[in-house]
């Protein structure tokens, strides 16, 4: 259970990049990060429009002074300070994100970085490779795997109450861009665009979370080869995708499907998971958190609710409240951000094993997504065909 | 709203051939064809077992001379009465549809099959050939598009209040044969055996359904390419499948997929269609028929009930009760089984074309459905490649 | 399971007053009653307008000379007639109730009557007498108990899985009658006017079926004192309410509530059920009724499903279909029918004892309907204060 | 949209009673107050052992010296201090509340209390008139009034989308207590004394919700008079109730009922409120407090979500991230906690009119909770008889 005391030794110095006034995810991770005290946020380039970004870290109570320009000039201003920030969250449009990662990398902050990690898996992997030398932590904002009845799933699934799994669900399917939104919201636009976006849209930005889920829940599940259709029903939005359809098939034999989508009208989120094993299947659904379906064949389905007794201690563990009270979904990128906070008061104490069992998006889930989009794209283009996945 | 008075000018005389003691569908079909008054049940061969099946007639009170030892004999003798049958309802497994509906259509018989209609297309075409020339119906059994909130979905389409059709996404996917449950149910064990199933298991068993829903809903879709794989979890079922996936594109851009298994362990029916245009969306799913969900984007979601006033007058014709009283699947199957004796009697007439308007799954649903197996089979056995759909 | 093979020895031979052409109920008492062959409809009173009732019966295929004018013509007739009618259902408004089932009694025919079963509990008293002294069947038409989830609730209280039941909440509210359907609908008409409905609207209308299934699954609770406040808020229905609230507190310390309604804006029926104990909890809706919820304290919720194996086998018995089809309101009055139908034939047959067992609204679930309303009303008029339940 | 910039000119010094190490509610209010920078922690008694309570205050980086041993020291040190507490939250047994409310306000801090306000309502005037008086603002903790679907409901109510109200349905029945928890439980233990708790259970720890609820939803209902029965399911809980049921009769003619109960075994809160008027109805749920359904009568119903544009613009302004992302009960009661703040910082200008039409629970809704109690503890203890509400 979570009482706002803190588990660390001291509030880490934190900058952002991007996130600023108006932008759709920036109030997010600071309300994450914030939370109890595990980050305290001194710096940032948070926009860029420099002095829009100046008047928003004002607004925020930063000291002007570390309100900069760019994220160039953060990172060498601050790590050139001794009381400079030990990590940056980098919440800008995704053709940002490497070089920016890599700037702070090479600076030797840690890094919360936005999903999709990079444009490219060899840009991904480099940046692997820089925080694995340095001994930096990058965590990946899969906000919705910090929602605890994931754990639960998770649990289940290695406790062997479904059984083997043998199919694997996976859903996005939004409908709030089946019009061309983006001919005046400014946000959507760089979405539809392959300078910002990278190779995919709907693919990148909906599709890696449940994914990600996925790999929470079944981590011994590893594709083998998979296959892509997507489409771009707002037809200006070619070559990225409003819609896409992914098969795959795993090593072991099981089989996934996942269908990500922008144009799924009238839908909200639809962001659902269903992993269906032997024995039985659990289904989770991001419109309402807190509750997870549990079915085994032949029995009765049961609804297990978050903060209840019979969960595992795991799932109960970052509890903030007593069940039946719903929390949301900055609870849950809370409870990221305090394990991203425990993994990096760890390296930075030389001791990474110390969160050596800690779940929590760290680099090689932001490597897996972008390997897994680059994938499925790869397939796409090529007519919708099988392609090994490496 | 339908009261028990028959819309026909007499009772058709009315037999079967399977549907014995003990079967999961003959109960179903009797049920839906003596209500009303439609149909008079006064021959059958309702058995593998001669015995069983002249036992069983004389519980339902049939005339023991006409509870047959076969079909073959009971199309002779009553084909040979002046008041023999002028209907057969065909409740056997797959192997012997084809032969029987033959046999029955060359005795001038009147046929409703139970799905799927034969093992290949080139049959369900000589039955199609055989029934034409002799000015014959043939109904099919997709009894669950007989509920009255598909009628609505499809107006809703044809309305344009959907705008145009991008995605058709079909789920039929129950786990009840999770485990290898054929050892032990006889009924289960031909479903598994290609012998007695045909070129597949769940395909034809299930997803069929969902398929003509989805052409009642949007007939003017058509199947350009489709791409399936198949599973089979418990292995002793191969070369059946257990489970499949299906992508489909269609003529006018529009993609769809289809999910359906017998080892989605824990699920009931999971039958599900969902239709997604530029605007809106439509949604129903079997369990819980009485209810269409509708979501125009950008507006809340619209639970639509059954009954209810604001409903297409054609949605509500066949209304059997108020609002908020809940028609299950009997009923649904009457209301085929009405639209059957309807257009037996205007075919038996002369003027078929009384029936044009009148929408029951007939003769080319059911090639439909045994051409689309037939598809997904080619293509799953070629290794989930995408074939033409002719 | 049910298969259309009759448990009785023969169809009994039945006939209706009221539930003519364009009535709300009547089609469905055929359609429960014809169901399977347990009935043989071949006399009618269908309607007030003798011609109307006489055409529409016509139109049911009835033999012309046996569509009376009247009841009473109907019962003299064939009362007279070796191959009469055994049983005749009422399916008129309430004030004819009593003189219609007490003259069918005094022909020595078998009574299935609409509820509520008459004005007051006197009448209703004499009607029980007079069949009791002539060995005489009267069925009440909650057909809502049919359905065989509330069997299933039945034995988990009877089971003790719910512990000590505590609570009992019943509701029954629509919202069709919001506005003044009445001066439209002559159906509605009848219905607020007490010439014709009797000393109450919603109360006797709708609260008597949840009266009754609270009474199907906790036949041990007896009512001691009950409080009720009634309203019109379509003013012009006074003294008949739209709208009612009852309180009820059982001899065993177990308290329960009703909310009973017409005016419940926009809400379908809302029909439900729910029984709290000790240690658990069940509730039923009818508008899903295929499903119940069972939620035992500091265990997650569990949905079971109708068809199930795991349900208890009473539960299971009239199961049509298996799981995952849904039945509906039909279904449920068909198993109250063919129970009817043991029912008279075991009082025939001289030997009640043989239905001792079975579970269906008889006379004393009748007396009970009437007895409750009466005392409803006794307590709403007086003010809405306790009253003593005699 | 709130986006972590604060509306106030500073942080509001802040102090707590109460809420320590292992307490249920603590960690909500300072998870609410220091959202977005509105409150700042600096001083607290925060339990009753003084030890345990200075401990707990470093944990949460508390200046050691301003741990109070108790409440009386800390308004004491405080009032004194030129950068003293303005504000103090009270999170403790609900016997403590009025004694420490009141020493607040005459030290000339404002108070931010738990609910039940007081034990009496005399009490509750006290502290009405004291804050009055000294200009303070006093803030009850109905945190899920925080919710924004309130607020849209609030707004159909008032633009007439309903109708005319007639019927308010509240609930608030949760299982937890089916079994004597109390007898391990500190926190459940003084729930069941009335020495702590005061002259109620459930209608004073969870029925006030959903009252304070209506009120927002229906400002203009004004209760005539009430009725009200409790009972002690677990005897040992006597005089205190575990489940009680109130009827409420308004001016208007609009009545309610009100169902809260710790014994509805299986259930998680089940706080529902339902508000039916002639034209329609709206019903909330607080284990999802992001939808909102709108029955209008004779159409479809529909499914508000949180964040979606055809919302009333104050249903949105509080909105912390876009639709289809769930907030949650931190969520709600932050919202609350910024206008607590708006408030406080009116008052301390001298301008209160600034937020006069700014939604929150302030005094007038404290007293209000605790004279419903009041008046529904005289109609339970009188027999549950009808009182008139003054
Ligand atoms: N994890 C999630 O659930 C989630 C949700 C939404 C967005 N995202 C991701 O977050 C990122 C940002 O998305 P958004 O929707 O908030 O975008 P947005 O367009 O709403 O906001 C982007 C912000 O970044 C600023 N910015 C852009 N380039 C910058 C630069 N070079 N330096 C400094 N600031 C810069 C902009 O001024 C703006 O304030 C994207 O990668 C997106 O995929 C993730
Ligand atoms: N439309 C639907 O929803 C639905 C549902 C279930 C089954 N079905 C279909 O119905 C058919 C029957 O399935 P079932 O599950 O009832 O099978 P089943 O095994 O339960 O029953 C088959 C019946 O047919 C009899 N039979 C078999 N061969 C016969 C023959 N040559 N002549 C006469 N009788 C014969 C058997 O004795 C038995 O009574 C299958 O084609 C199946 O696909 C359709
Ligand atoms: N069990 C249920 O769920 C349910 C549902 C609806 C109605 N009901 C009950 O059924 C009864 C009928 O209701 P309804 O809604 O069908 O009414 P309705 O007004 O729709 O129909 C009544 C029918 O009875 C006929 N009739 C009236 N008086 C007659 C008489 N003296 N002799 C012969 N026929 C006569 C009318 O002509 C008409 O055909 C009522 O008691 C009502 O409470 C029960
Ligand atoms: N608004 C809501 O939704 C909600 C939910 C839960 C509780 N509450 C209310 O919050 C209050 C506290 O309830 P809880 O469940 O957190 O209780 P709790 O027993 O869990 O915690 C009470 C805390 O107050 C401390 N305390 C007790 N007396 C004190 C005193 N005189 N001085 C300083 N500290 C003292 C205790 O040490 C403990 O830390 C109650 O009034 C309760 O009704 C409200």
């Amino acid at each position: 259970m979570i009482d706002g005391t803190r588990l660390t030794k001291s509030a880490i110095r934190w900058g952002m990049v991007g996130g600023g006034k108006g932008s759709q995810i920036g109030y997010v991770h600071r309300s994450a990060a914030l939370r109890d005290g595990y980050f305290d946020l001194i710096a940032g380039a948070f926009d860029l429009d420099p002095q829009r970004g100046r008047d928003f870290g004002a607004e925020l109570g930063l000291d002007p002074d570390r309100c900069y320009a760019d994220h160039n000039a953060m990172f060498a201003a601050e790590s050139a300070r001794p009381d400079g920030i030990r990590c940056v969250t980098i919440a800008t449009p995704n053709n940002t994100h490497y070089p920016i990662a890599r700037a702070a990398l090479q600076a030797g902050i840690h890094v919360i970085c936005e999903k999709p990690l990079t444009f490219t898996t060899a840009e991904a992997l480099d940046l692997q490779a820089i925080a694995g030398e340095r001994g930096l932590v990058v965590g990946v904002a899969y906000g919705y795997s910090g929602h605890q009845m994931i754990e639960e799933a998770a649990r289940l699934v290695a406790d062997g109450a479904l059984g083997d799994i043998r199919i694997v669900n996976l859903q996005f399917a939004h409908g709030f861009h089946s019009a061309a939104a983006e001919l005046d919201s400014p946000a959507a636009r760089w979405r539809v665009d392959p300078a910002f976006a990278g190779p995919s849209y709907v693919l990148g930005d909906l599709a890696t979370h449940p994914l990600y889920i996925s790999q929470v829940i079944c981590p011994h599940l590893k594709i083998r080869r998979l296959l892509c259709t997507r489409q771009s029903f707002v037809a200006s939005r070619a070559p990225l995708e409003d819609n896409a359809t992914v098969l795959m098939e795993y090593d072991s034999g099981a089989v996934g499907t996942c269908w990500t989508s922008a144009v799924n009208a009238g839908a909200m989120h639809s962001q659902k998971v269903r992993v269906v094993g032997s024995r039985g299947s659990v289904e989770w659904w991001d419109e309402h958190p807190n509750q997870l379906r549990l079915e085994i064949q032949g029995e009765p389905a049961r609804l297990l609710d978050r903060g209840m007794a019979y969960l595992h201690p795991q799932a109960l563990a970052d509890d903030r409240i007593g069940a039946g009270h719903p929390e949301g979904l900055f609870d849950a990128w809370a409870n990221l951000h305090y394990r991203f906070a425990l993994a990096i008061e760890a390296h930075e104490d030389g001791v990474p094993s110390r969160v050596a069992g800690l779940r929590y998006p760290g680099i090689d889930a932001g490597v897996e997504g972008v390997r897994w989009v680059e994938t499925c794209v790869r397939s796409a283009d090529a007519g919708g065909v099988w392609v090994d996945y490496l």
